[in-house]
């Protein structure tokens, strides 16, 4: 298909303002987030449901590729085209606005463009948001596609949690328009399809609008930087706290000494917490947090009583403890991945685990490396409140072997056959799938489940036209 | 296939002991919780995944229908045969047990056939719980099948929230077992396939075991009937205890009087907390609980502050109060559904709407009854704190009219009617879908919708021979 052609047929769909010229820049859509870089064959941005519907029958009867993007804030590249130029990137920038709040439903309907933080900035008026804490700021649609985690989700949950219900546009002929967008906390009517699209990175439809369910907003929180006398403690130092600060644990995030150190080189407004000493080898980012106010429950109280007395008593779990303002505290965890970038070329992982096996597993991936790859240096950090784990490692620039591509896919196997096979973990707990881990998922997806989603993808989009990958 | 040749098969695969003789009382398989009554061609019952699998491969290669069982008390007639005769029971009552509890990672593998009560007795020793909180004492597995709710879904969620993973046998030639029991907390490192089983009645394959997320037990719990002015008021009262209370708010149940009163008349146990007056017009009876420990929290003070401040500033959503032990308050809840039996013939509905929106709905509702349908008495209760409303109506003897199916249906089509198509709701919020209200997933159901679910039936069970509906 010739590509004026392409552009006078699209523009006849979405309108001229719909399309992104030949003079404009295109390279927010066709570069990612962190990774890769590729070519689109056009780029175009439906205003309407319905004419996302009209782009997929016409590529379905042009057999013309498609991908759709929406904060294109991704990390395994689900959201950018390939080299081959051959895909239209339907970008849903304009699907964007929050249609309705309904504050006594604690449920907001919001177009799939439509940031996250646009989304938070309307709902903080009902004392509401969508509780999802990212690096990034992606789209609605995007966080439903990447089934999108975060630092809260050990009190929230994921988006696959708090998705009361979606509308979506599949890649068959007739542009088939899903929509289920009741509100409802509970509908066992019939088959819950909006699964089909939670964390299958746009490769089964395109979302267009989404009710997600809202949490009131918290009135106080608190913080503490915990120093366990192992990292073995960790999972125990867990079930104390959920014992004892109980409903109020909001988050409980790891940080190694070198995590921490990237950040603190990296980020001059920071301060060590442990100054004048050098930040511990592994610390806890507990979180309290509550809606109500501090007459009836004050948490930073309730913290220091806990933590006082697991001192006092000589628990191994707390041998050290920092209390600070929780902005502090959570600006360090949030300088790493800039701070790791900025040394060194990084190794970036995203696993998981069961929780209670994170400790096992890291003396487990500490040894490996260290007899193997002892130039590299372990930088982890994670949300071990739910078994994740950035395991990140460091090739720094001075290290004595030089960066080489192919160690580095060595090192990824090892790391994920020893998450995968040895601890029955995940490769990817958050970020997805995409073309950036796609081998990784057929070497550990059996045989059996990729048939099954070879078959859901000739339901949604029989001519594999659709998406950065096919499952299969 | 005669009867003799597939009993011999069967016990083939597994053992004489896996069949239920000619001579045992069949009664239970056949029979429905509380409707139905079908026969079954014969009843197997498995002991292991791998001759479940058998099992399957055999009736497909046989062309035997088959429907599978665990406790057999779903209320729409999905785990019950049908009067053909002509289907297997698979009863899961044999894999039976809790595999395993990894009291860090909160998480408890058990097998399909395991009772609620039986995972919560293991689990309690932990100090944790499956809390999903109902009437019956449902398998495992039928829990996943029936995504069931209950009454503190509006602080635990449903089943398929605390679902970590599953393992199910598909009905296809290779008899295909899934299998997901990692325990992960997020793992999106391909497609859930766990969710094609949640909700779905069965009919998508057979689940055989589970990892389920545990909560830890309430140390402490305190409970109030509240009086509002009127039913509008509930949205209103319940956003402000989730203010108020905030993360100890577990439950939140609306009774109206009639339903009250069929409780406290069929139950001589209970205590009316209104006498010497009659129970008020409709009431919502409050929890809140907590894993923290009294010197902490004191949750029966919390309360009493609450409503205390609401009465005395004359705030309309609390014009009067009752406190009491919570097992008491919980007893009345309880006993609402045999009080109406009881009392006389019952239209049961399971109906949800977005939880803002249940007092025009109730209004609405009302009204069309008393202009139809007078001799009928509304004795609604339910779960108000989630949209969800067991709006049952009583037909008693004494009425001027008798009782009469084709005007049962009547009144369901026009209450159906007014919550889906009216208030966007559900017809079946938490009781899933099976030939019992089958005509209903027809009639509310899109084409499109109703189409993908067909065609995720072929992958699942190609021959259409599991479950007691298709969803076509």
């Amino acid at each position: 298909m010739d590509s004026r052609g392409l552009r006078s047929d699209l523009a006849a769909i979405v309108g001229p303002g719909g399309l992104v010229g030949p003079e404009e820049a295109t390279d927010r859509y066709e570069r990612g987030y962190r990774y890769g870089k590729g070519r689109a064959l056009a780029i175009v941005r439906p205003g309407t449901t319905a004419e996302v519907a009209d782009i997929v029958r016409y590529c379905f009867r042009n057999d013309v590729r498609l991908i759709s993007q929406g904060a294109n804030t991704g990390l395994v590249a689900a959201s950018t085209p390939d080299a081959a130029g051959d895909q239209l990137v339907v970008s849903l920038e304009r699907l964007r606005g929050v249609e309705a709040i309904d504050a006594n439903n604690r449920s907001a309907l919001a177009l799939a463009g439509t940031r996250l933080s646009e989304l938070n900035r309307e709902t903080a008026r009902h004392d509401l948001s969508l509780p999802i804490d990212l690096g990034a700021d992606p789209s609605v649609g995007g966080m439903i596609a990447t089934n999108t985690g975060g630092s809260r989700l050990l009190r929230y949950g994921d988006v696959q949690r708090n998705l009361l219900g979606l509308e979506a546009v599949l890649a068959d002929a007739e542009g088939t328009v899903l929509t289920d967008l009741k509100g409802l906390r509970k509908d066992n009517s019939g088959i819950d399809l909006k699964q089909l699209f939670v964390g299958t990175g746009g490769s089964f439809g395109i979302i267009t609008r989404a009710q997600v369910e809202l949490h009131r907003l918290p009135r106080q929180s608190a913080a503490a930087l915990i120093v366990p006398s192992s990292h073995a403690d960790i999972p125990e130092l867990l079930t104390i706290l959920e014992a004892q600060a109980g409903e109020f644990l909001s988050a409980f995030e790891g940080m190694s000494a070198n995590a921490m150190r990237a950040a603190l080189a990296h980020n001059p407004r920071l301060r060590n917490p442990f100054a004048p000493d050098d930040p511990p080898q592994y610390v806890v980012l507990v979180e309290l947090s509550s809606a109500l106010a501090t007459e009836r429950v004050n948490l930073a109280e309730h913290l220091t009583q806990i933590l006082g007395h697991l001192m006092e008593t000589g628990h191994p779990a707390v041998v050290d403890a920092r209390f600070g303002p929780p902005e502090q505290l959570w600006a360090i965890r949030h300088s790493i991945s800039d701070g790791l970038k900025a040394g060194a070329k990084v190794i970036g992982f995203d696993i998981c685990v069961a929780r209670s096996r994170l400790p096992q597993l890291r003396t487990r991936l500490l040894e490996l490396l260290a007899a193997d790859y002892p130039f590299l240096r372990v930088c982890d950090f994670g949300h071990c409140g739910d078994g994740g784990d950035h395991f990140n490692l460091a090739w720094p620039d001075e290290a004595a072997r030089q960066y080489d591509t192919e160690m580095v896919t060595a090192v990824r196997e090892r790391v994920y056959d020893t998450v995968v096979n040895q601890f029955g973990g995940s490769f990817s707990a958050e970020h997805g799938v995409g073309p950036y881990n796609l081998d990784y998922y057929r070497r550990y997806t059996p045989r059996s489940e990729r048939h099954v989603a070879s078959r859901l993808k000739d339901i949604c989009d029989p001519k594999r036209l659709l998406g950065a990958i096919d499952f299969s």
